[in-house]
């Protein structure tokens, strides 16, 4: 007699997975990893890697090497900084928010001296990244002690997406030979990307936000500079070292034990989002800045804040949603989980409590999230916080209103 | 080079398949299916025969046998029929709908004199079964020489639910011994029903409705009554005869080759519906009645009629929205279905293009059905219906307001 | 807590599927079947209906309308009798084995005079069709009162495939207007078959054999002369009536539902089948040919008589194995599936107890076969058989010595 | 038009992958992987993280915490060692093989000062750990600068499992305060393990060997030792650092993204490996000992030379098998894929070329090993090697004579 996993505590129906990533996965690349595992050395796996491999540089548009990590992403981050830094080296990193925080806590926790730029407070959590703040800092560095300028495109605990060749812009102006390095862990394959035309030398991403895959599969697309720095870094590193990887991937093996039945899915994956018939990545994006807009026309009807204030960098992949005073936002989380079967995303960090976020990526289409606007329509005035008026009504007007650019697109 | 099926012709999300049947399939049911075939005359077959037969007793809350068809309901039809009667024989038909409209004309193709009942016109298909005009029918027939009444429990195409107890109770006030025939194909596993109690000598119906299973299997409830009437009965049949069904079901095995991976599925599906954690069977019609209560809101919200015009015989499975007179439901039910990815029951037979069908059946919940009914609201304004309010919000305020009464079950 | 279906009562491993049907299926179809069901009348389902019968036709050989039925085998029988006769009709069927019998049975159970043809006792169960004997009767039925001719292609009770173009001369030869109506349920896909070629009228066939598919969906292939015979006949039919099944194919739908997630399965196993990498479907007859010879081989090592003793029509699906006289074929049956996780086909009929039968069909390659060798002789030696060599070596002997004519085509 | 993944480039049959891991996995964990990715955040996933940590536990046979990496098992050789040492610390390693190399040239390029010991040329690659080499050279170390004592238990490379405990025990008689740090990647869940009871300080373990998963899980089961030693350790660390992991872990949840499919097949394989109905942990030893007995068998009958020439120590995982002088065991491999697919391992570092490796563990039977030594002797003949008899009789005989412990159990 088995016990069988619970995945879901309510009686029936599909779950929401609203929060911004893990996203829902389509039910092909499910299929797809559900596939027997093959022999990491035979020729199938071959044919397989040099697939995943020349698609996931399509994604994140370069022609320079992508290494693809059997670890989730935050491996990928330590990966980043181990690979081109050395012990004691000078960072410079933007706080965007909870997650660029966070891999600054690692960047210290991995010995070098990260230095952190932003706007104070929680006011630095509501805006992207302030460029001109980076050339300042820069110019200031006339010995060039700092190394690397890291920076998060799409901040998943605001929904802030930066603009990342602003920044490219503004090393270029200090004149200073600092790597770029973005984490785009949620912001790849939802926004717009462009790793070689905006000089980023390491993008660090992952498998289970635009990707649309389950965790497990993290990345670090890399610059000729970011290969070239990575002979003399200093840091110790083994499983993330980026030489025997590149190597190796030439011929579509990698040196250890790749994570197998997920390349199933990532092969899936890059078919999808890149299937021309879809409209191909850039369809991939305008899919996503519409339903952004969507989420945000509903907010804006209940007379509620969006974490985000400036609206040059609202993220499409998610919108920061901020409670009342006085309001917890995770109770109110908690209802709409308990009462609807939705999951939503937590405050985190310095905004705990006070806002929640709604995902708005993956494997998504209008009547997703118009149900999960639905669950915070009812949740919160369950919750008896007092709305202006119907997010859904202005949501359900603004996508009736704006047909997607590619609606009819699989057939082809 | 493989070309693999497109089964959705949109460029994400998931598909909203909100017809009254077949109904969405919950992840685990279809994972169970994809399980490899085995030998259906082999041990585990026996034990998983054996589990199946009785389980599926507890869902047509009956202790005599359930034929189980390895083939779709039309099917089913055919045997309840051809089992209990002789070529020529006289049946009492009442037509509610379409589907009952359907199973007369099978009937008389099958060499049966069907004699067809019911209310005049369109208005017979807005409500259930008149089981007083059975009654006078029946109390007419002084020879005896209809040999069978046959009626339809949920009428898929109109969303009435009859009531099968008043029925039997007709057919025992007349003194008449016609075997009582009820079509719950659609009923079952979603609306009360009950084949002992209510004296029912066969119940018809199929996996792909309340059970959540894809379509391929079917059923034959029997009464002891309607196993005598087999043995006498004269028009011919093999795959749809039931002695050697009944005599190697009691081993767990069947006479021909079963529908193996279904049945994978119908075990599963069983397991579920049968959950004590969320509420048995009782737990089902209660979310049935409380999802449809709350679609109705919504309807009335509009403006709009609903096809059933007799509150005590709304169906819990699902809804008919009647058309404002000139506009194409089927043309509205297309906008829908290009735009926003859901799927509605087209109008069928005499309200053809009069009106579309909104199931809410199945592996579902509040979102789901708020998502549905967006898209009908969003689709009925972008085709010009004028509406009288936002249904939605009538449905949201419902859900909201009604909390379901096993809401957070399947963790026990 | 929910209990999981045990499907295999061994520890561990993957069970040895080796009865001559449901074979083993192939993961990518079972993957395909566990993908969501979709609403069988919207535009997907056209476009996967329309391929299917398209991809069908390519199976049977054939250019006239294949009928896909949402039932299991069995019901393909009695389609293709009422569909062409009418109650009392003569009939001409060769009792080639267990299978022929029971379609006797069957038809006499409808009520047709159904003539039984074939060689006396067990003699006739090692043999095909013997041509010359329906000739001859043909010949003696002057008023051409038989209606049709009814042959079984591949008796999977005993393994011997008939000639089913002698069967085409006999009756031509006779100048007899009798239909041809061939089982074929499995020998399709795994055997040489050509519907129009060989003058076919009705051929019946499932998908549980060398279609790959589990059990639920079977198949009539229908010849003109056929359609003129069904607008005639009498036998009442409605689930089976190929009239309006004909008409709604012409646009990829069916008159009720279909059984969609089996079709989802359908669509991929005719890929695979008729892929051109892997030699289409004259390399499917050929790898069957080739797996058939070398587990013949292998019985002739043990010293052990072959069911089918005339080499011209050695199946290429399956194998019956003879015991020798005292040995209870059932017992060894019993042991080699308790002990090494194997299932083999038990002897029917005349022959039970007598020989046991393997498949050697489907999803199946050269190390599935030794193993299931392997399993039969270790089993039969710890039942006290005595054998006259290994088996083993000699299959082994003939696939080392016998290359697949496409031996590594996937990759295309 | 979409093109799926080509995961075997035979036309038919399923692929034996008898390579020492990734091993094949059983249907239901491949079921279970496919299931919809939940929030890790979650409340569904509180429940499963308890599970699988508590369910882990058992396997390693200890009460101290595990820690579950979403990275593939190369990670958790770094992450042993980056959590208990130092830059430049000493560490003893020994060389068993191909791996156990892979693994001290790690070290060193993490900046330890890693001594490797063992027995001189290829001798070192056929037996297990030299305990006794061991203790004397801690007993050299008076000043006890050496911080741990690294061993493989069981070598994937060569097929020799050392004893662990004598490790202990030498280092006990040597009264040296050292770690002592065990890769078990292949030999958890297949060869006897104690993490307790023999005293081990850091077991490193990985998904795709006994647990029968995918690659893309591994482990760091700790000792309160090995905890209170990460305290003072100084390699940087961040991904790998146990810190975080286990105090999250005390309520289900992880400090950064889980693998949450691999968790699903995870909590299935615990259930499978600890099933008392099949003998649980100890059953399963036991199954793996037979085979591997089984498969020596076989060699012996061939006449070729077993990798491992200490029968104390023979793996009950996998079986290496020597060529005679003058064969290219790559090109033997080759063939037998080609041919017969199948998968064996190569030869690595000392001894490529000149063995081949059959795995004997995860979901297997003794089928599907008769099959890949049928594989085997076919191809080794095919390619000329002279044998001395047929090992595929000799393992027939050893499996036939000698029954599973617990064959028919899963029914319970």
């Amino acid at each position: 007699m088995r016990r069988m996993l619970t995945l879901d505590f309510h009686p029936t129906g599909r779950h929401f997975l609203q929060i911004p990533g893990p996203s829902p996965v389509p039910d092909r690349i499910l299929r797809a990893m559900s596939l027997p595992t093959i022999d990491h050395r035979g020729p199938e796996f071959g044919a397989l890697g040099l697939r995943v491999l020349a698609s996931i540089k399509q994604v994140f548009k370069t022609r320079h090497p992508v290494v693809i990590y059997p670890a989730s992403g935050t491996g990928a981050w330590e990966a980043a900084l181990c690979n081109v830094l050395s012990p004691g080296d000078q960072v410079l990193m933007y706080e965007t928010g909870h997650f660029a925080a966070l891999w600054i806590k690692m960047a210290k926790r991995l010995g070098l001296q990260a230095e952190t730029l932003g706007l104070p407070g929680v006011e630095g959590w509501r805006r992207g990244v302030q460029a001109s703040m980076i050339e300042e800092r820069l110019k200031a560095d006339t010995q060039h002690a700092i190394k690397a300028v890291c920076v998060v495109h799409n901040e998943t605990s605001t929904g802030a997406t930066s603009d990342i060749a602003a920044v490219r812009r503004a090393i270029d102006a200090a004149r200073h030979p600092a790597l770029l390095m973005v984490d785009s862990i949620s912001g790849l394959a939802c926004a717009d990307y462009r790793h070689d035309e905006w000089g980023v030398d390491v993008t660090i991403s992952g498998s289970q936000k635009g990707l649309m895959l389950p965790p497990g599969i993290s990345f670090n697309a890399l610059s000729p500079r970011a290969l070239e720095a990575s002979r003399a870094a200093k840091l110790p590193k083994a499983f993330w070292a980026w030489d025997e990887m590149v190597e190796m991937n030439a011929t579509g093996y990698f040196p250890y034990t790749p994570n197998t039945n997920l390349l199933y899915g990532l092969a899936e994956a890059c078919d999808m989002l890149l299937e021309p018939a879809s409209g191909g990545l850039e369809g991939v994006f305008a899919r996503h800045r519409r339903w952004a807009e969507g989420v945000r026309a509903d907010v804006r009807a209940w007379g509620l804040e969006i974490q985000c204030v400036d609206p040059a960098v609202y993220s499409p992949v998610l919108t920061g949603v901020v409670m009342p005073e006085g309001v917890d936002a995770d109770a109110v989380r908690r209802l709409i989980y308990e009462r609807f079967d939705c999951s939503l995303g937590t405050g985190l960090g310095k905004v705990k409590g006070r806002m929640f976020r709604i995902g708005h990526l993956g494997d998504c289409n209008d009547l997703t999230l118009v149900a999960a606007l639905a669950a915070c329509e009812m949740g919160l005035k369950l919750s008896g916080v007092k709305l202006a008026g119907s997010g859904v009504q202005a949501a359900m007007e603004y996508f009736a209103g704006h047909p997607a650019p590619v609606s009819l697109a699989k057939a082809a």
